[in-house]
């Protein structure tokens, strides 16, 4: 897909691309805050293939509903690699998904962790197991959070389609 | 509020008025898929007021994450004052929110479980108990999600605000 694609056209190769698969996907947010649920179930039947997924905005959701460890919060840190593929793994168990994706990152307007705004991580589960990509953003928090969302569409798409 | 307020303006108004208080907001979500999570997590310090949520787009989701009960799905279905009440409470206890709000609804482009397109209930839970809200929204799709998520803001807000 190129950069500039249309996430709600990318949404929609998606989503036909499991219905072919009869595969359900679920999502794990964090920096995106719901945005990629949002553009998941927007066009007529989604259902079909969004279970829905878990908004862990803060850090004791990661823990308690996705199983994040407080291993990985202490060393890592929630913007990490590490913390992605626990959110998509953890989401995947939770909703019985064949397919799962997470984000985690900073959106800014301030650094997080020591790490500066823009850098973000998704996970994507499957049961090939779990993948992650680590991005380094520019721009403000609306377009990193946009941006987000189609590099996690993306990411699915690539773990799908190798 | 205004029918016509710009979504953004009424989440940082209940951005502030959660601050004022002290309390955390949680959202599970139905129809909006998580665009109610997106706005209210789109500002800055978002996190001093937003823990996150569950997108309960399935059925089974609402049910095992939220503790949606079965004789609520199979007597009043999922689309129901009742199915909008245990979420909202079902996710409040889920995050221990001080305030949870939540939405279920037909957002089409057909009809569901018998009920028009347009048919949305929200459920708010406080500690003083659960409130539902029922409308009878126009529009397509888009709209009447988008339409949601400013009446789900509102309800909060007269709940918080009476």
């Amino acid at each position: 897909m190129p950069d500039d694609a249309d996430p709600q056209v990318m949404a929609a190769t998606l989503h036909a691309e499991l219905l072919r698969r009869s595969a359900m996907i679920a999502t794990a947010e964090s920096l995106t805050g719901g945005a990629l649920g949002d553009l998941l179930s927007a066009a007529p039947g989604a259902s079909d293939t969004y279970l829905g997924g878990v908004v862990s905005y803060a850090t004791a959701v990661k823990r308690k509903l996705l199983g994040v460890s407080d291993a990985t919060v202490r060393e890592h840190g929630v913007v990490s690699a590490e913390c992605a593929a626990e959110m998509a793994a953890g989401v995947r168990r939770l909703l019985d998904a064949d397919v799962a994706v997470s984000t985690t990152g900073v959106a800014g307007p301030t650094e997080q962790e020591g790490k500066p705004v823009g850098t973000v991580f998704i996970g994507v589960a499957t049961d090939n197991g779990v993948s992650t990509t680590c991005l380094d953003l520019e721009g403000d928090r609306p377009s990193i959070r946009e941006r987000t969302c189609r590099e996690a569409i993306s990411a699915v798409l690539a773990a799908l389609v190798p």
